[in-house]
């Protein structure tokens, strides 16, 4: 296939697979991470050393602080990252660790890089089942992102040419995600799920990010992988 | 009726006309200003003149430089931004000044603080008579993101809470939007339009900005003044 693409890639379990599937399905791929003034900042060198790993020669990491909007526990350390939720609780409502339109700004930029490259694909590792709740990471977000593609570029103003936003995890659980992870021999050792690691980089092993990440790997399977605080 | 809202302000005609407009409709504005790395630069500073004149005391300046990706000849020098074009010419395809994705960007962005903030409208000077050609200019453009925010945020997840996207000067001429402005009493000589000023900040007079912004003071019979540069 050889057509290019734009893929979000944070350095994460799910990003990390979707390159890899991405890859494995001869797209040529320019990554775009961000680094927005997250806790969990580690996550962009990982980012970076993936993108190196996987031979992605484009990879942009733009940076965009959302600190100054505030309102979510991953900009801000005036909110805790919640631990030890129950999965019942988790999908509960919208949690404090949801960041405010993060996914629209990130494909936004996403849409203005393939814009210049001349490609027309998107790729993102949003998840609708393991999703923690985030708004941004429904089917029906996808869609409406889609179509305002089509109309905020030149694509609007040519026949023909239309964006499509690639999600291939949506409907996926997270054990599936790793199966295919494995499959594809991804290695989750470099990756980071961790909403709040401490200064070493170990994940703390409680907040949602990381209890999906566990039950993921216990029901796939797999031998878990990730390096946690001690304690 | 204080409502609060967020206004994107980049510190040219239409921006500040629509604030001094949200403003006199008594919206609680806050503004937000993007430096993207865009070749008149000086842009920013005079929105931070603007925002200070208006007393609005919550105005965020987003950093967020759009120059990786390049593609325009506002972010890059390597695309040198037309001149002396006729008014046939403007009308006709998408000019190279196009910023890929610019206006979803910035609205994405808007809407992030907005969720954060508890305001439920956002504000753009977007225009799409004398639009110069952006797709995200466009009236479709402006409803399609508004379905967008109603599905990526908290208020798709929550009955009743509905986002809007305040375009008033859509339909309205550049003299028509001059009009309105000198009837609210906006100086226009702190604004600027320029794509291309000099190191002095004065404007080129040629560029499709320049010529709009001319021909508006023109056409509403109000004396331009824009600080233009010699020769």
């Amino acid at each position: 296939m050889n057509r290019p693409a734009v893929l979000l890639l944070s350095g994460g379990l799910d990003s990390t697979t979707l390159l890899a599937h991405a890859l494995s399905q001869h797209w040529q791929v320019s990554a775009l991470t961000f680094s927005y003034g997250q806790r969990h900042a580690s996550e962009v060198s990982r980012a970076r050393a993936v993108a190196r790993q996987y031979g992605v020669t484009r990879h942009v990491v733009a940076e965009l602080d959302l600190r100054p909007f505030g309102g979510s526990a991953l900009t801000t350390t005036d909110i805790a990252v919640p631990k030890d939720r129950s999965p019942e609780a988790m999908q509960t409502g919208v949690p404090v660790t949801y960041v405010p339109a993060r996914n629209t700004i990130f494909l936004s930029s996403a849409l203005a890089w393939a814009e210049v490259l001349g490609a027309h694909d998107l790729f993102i590792g949003v998840n609708a089942l393991d999703y923690s709740g985030y708004p941004d990471c429904r089917p029906e977000f996808i869609a409406a992102f889609e179509q305002l593609a089509n109309l905020a570029t030149r694509a609007g103003t040519e026949d023909g040419v239309r964006y499509t936003v690639h999600a291939p995890l949506m409907t996926m659980s997270k054990a599936e995600i790793i199966t295919l992870g494995m499959s594809l021999g991804v290695d989750y050792s470099t990756t980071t799920s961790c909403y709040d690691p401490d200064p070493s980089g170990a994940a703390c092993g409680r907040c949602d990010a990381c209890q999906l990440r566990k039950k993921g790997f216990a029901e796939a399977g797999v031998a878990d992988p990730t390096r946690y605080a001690a304690g």
